[in-house]
């Protein structure tokens, strides 16, 4: 006698919202298939430091199979979706895959602001590729600096310049502090690296708007301790290979500057208008409108999470409310659709040795036990446990050398 | 009372050579000049294991500045030779280089036997981004295999071709061999992963031809107990996307491949020409003849060390030959031309688990103990000392758990 066959969910996206639905279905009565472009789960708050030398890309991505291995009823596959209705999803080989429920978990991209032309000067901090052409463009700018014997050209080669004053730009700006203080102080022969400078722009009128003013203060207090120039209520009005030209009131600055960074702007995929169309759901602002439960207006087996999801408690774009997300889905999977309460764990951005900001609930903290918070956190959320490990020790190494093993600079195959 | 110029030494290429050459004369009264296209010494015998996602790019890679930061007589510079003469060298971006001294160690890259046109299907391991590429190449063949519906597609998916019967071959198949056998077992759910044939095929009449003929044998009893099948005496007569042909004496065979990995063919850096041409001299097979003390005739300060050399005594193409050949080189600048006399220290290889061959004077060895000379070296052997404790953390992992962390596939940043 054939047994009835397991209700069949796809999820699309091994980021977190797709990883923690995933894994709240891991060994229950469904039969799952976890869809990604990549083979690899991407630990995104740790990018900055590959993209800074401290890290390998290998140490915060995860094969997605191997996370998955002992799941028996969970099968990944790498592919791309190009199409899909309300019964299945279709990828880019042309496999088809049928669903009884979808959950969708497509996250963001980053945005330029009307202005694509600017990426190519100002590289972006959202995929592994992304960091370490970042890295590249970090090292190779020091390299340059070394080889250039006009003094204003070598100037603009140490000058950095980093758009958005949210977690990510405040990470950057600290540990590319780090890099010109510390990791590099003795390296160079025709010029000294402590003279680098690093500039951060953003148009809010304080460093990290989400976090409480007192701690945007002391933020600011610390970047600026580190040698770095904060500016905000400043726009960035242009960039190109070798200036960025700056818009604070009505007064214009133009910085010679070889190297910027871009850290603001993060916009839905793009996925998601296809996906409405196909559905016959809405948009708002790229994302997607979904009811209290996550499900999709006339189609409560369809779930979006994480930053795909424009739900109606209006929840902010970071990883908690996807893994929250993705694990409410899953639970809708199993015991039937309710609304989703976001349970805020609190906000960490690091800034560089010993110095963090952190508020959870009512508590603010900044300093080292912010700092010892963050890195436990930090180490707790990643997956692999070899990779736990090997992340510690390279705090270790890099906390007590300033060292920083992976700074290398890797063209593409065919220079 | 200004002080006498130290003699200029320029030292072209940061691999064994140079790297051992600029050791050699740390802290010496010369006044040296490290040249190299990369900011990072490659530690290519490790480079396999990057291919084959036991270890990051980051293990093996080390940034030459950090080498060197606390000689203050080197300067390390990023930068591509273009052009010479007996009295300076000129790089990609006008800088120019004068020297009393030049050591030149710019080794050799892959070739592919009057085929270029092989390449795109047969990837080669000289560069770190041929290793990131050959670690794309193996593990989305699984990914494919997992996605492909027709069995003999996917039993074309599942099969890998080894050109190459030398050190890279043995090691690359011992590798995808503990892949296909330990480390995805339990991943697909539409193959089983130990179904994978792995085939090595080599012109010569055995495996590991450069060793006694007893240690060629224990090889390939090894990796046939391993599931590898050994194609010796065999020629490739053609290489496709989709099939590989073999040649054995009068009878071909078609083998339906998706994957083809290429082990072997050296040759010397194409630039011996140019710097022949340049400085009068002559090469011999792409290498530049040196005298019996690695200077070129008629110019006895200007020397060539490893894979770019051809020496009188017609020394193998090894890592010992150039770090001994760059040492003496350095000592040649600092005490006047000697004869190189080379100390064959002997040779390692690695097959997998536990099992290595090891050729050490009149000393033959296999098994685990070979396998244990070979580890040892290679730890002794790595520049950082965290990445020795890092690679050992690794190897340990993936010794007890059969895992392996770094098998992402990362296409380049736009797909």
């Amino acid at each position: 006698m054939p047994s009835e066959p397991l209700p069949r969910v796809v999820i699309l996206g091994g980021g977190f919202g797709g990883l923690y639905a995933a894994r709240a279905l891991a060994r229950k009565p469904v039969d799952v298939t976890l869809v990604d472009r990549r083979n690899f789960h991407l630990f995104q708050p740790l990018l900055y430091q590959v993209a800074t030398g401290t890290l390998s890309p290998g140490d915060v991505a995860f094969p997605l199979r191997s996370i998955f291995r002992r799941a028996r009823n969970i099968r990944v596959l790498m592919g791309e979706v190009v199409d899909l209705d309300s019964a299945s999803v279709s990828l880019a080989d042309g496999t088809t895959i049928p669903f009884d429920y979808l959950i969708v978990a497509l996250g963001s991209t980053h945005s330029y602001f009307n202005h694509p032309d600017w990426e190519s000067n100002a590289p972006p901090l959202k995929s592994l590729e992304d960091a370490l052409e970042m890295r590249t463009a970090i090292f190779k700018a020091f390299e340059s600096a070394e080889l250039e014997a006009d003094q204003d050209k070598r100037r603009a080669w140490l000058t950095f310049t980093i758009v958005g004053g949210g977690s990510t730009g405040v990470e950057l700006a600290g540990a590319l502090a780090e890099i010109a203080q510390e990791t590099l102080r003795t390296d160079f022969r025709t010029f000294d690296p402590r003279s680098t400078r690093i500039v951060v722009v953003d148009a809010a009128d304080r460093l990290l708007p989400t976090y409480p003013p007192e701690l945007s203060k002391r933020a600011t207090d610390k970047l600026q301790s580190m040698g770095v120039e904060v500016r905000t209520d400043t726009m960035v009005a242009e960039i190109e290979d070798d200036l960025v030209k700056l818009l604070c009131g009505d007064n214009t600055e133009t910085i010679p500057c070889q190297t910027t960074l871009w850290a603001a702007g993060v916009a839905a995929n793009p996925i998601g208008d296809m996906f409405c169309r196909r559905l016959g759901c809405e948009t708002m602002g790229g994302r997607v409108v979904v009811n209290a439960d996550l499900s999709i207006p006339g189609n409560p087996n369809v779930f979006v999470v994480g930053d795909l999801a424009a739900h109606p408690d209006n929840l902010p774009g970071v990883a908690q409310v996807a893994i929250q997300g993705g694990q409410h889905a899953a639970r809708s999977v199993l015991r039937g659709n309710r609304p989703f309460a976001y349970r805020d764990k609190g906000n960490l951005s690091v800034i560089g040795r010993n110095a963090a900001v952190a508020q959870i609930g009512r508590f603010k903290l900044s300093g080292v036990l912010a700092w010892l918070i963050w890195a436990w956190v930090h180490i707790a959320y990643l997956i692999g446990f070899d990779n736990k490990l090997i992340v510690m020790l390279r705090w270790a190494w890099n906390y007590w050398f300033f060292d920083r093993s992976a700074r290398l600079i890797t063209p593409s195959r065919h220079p």
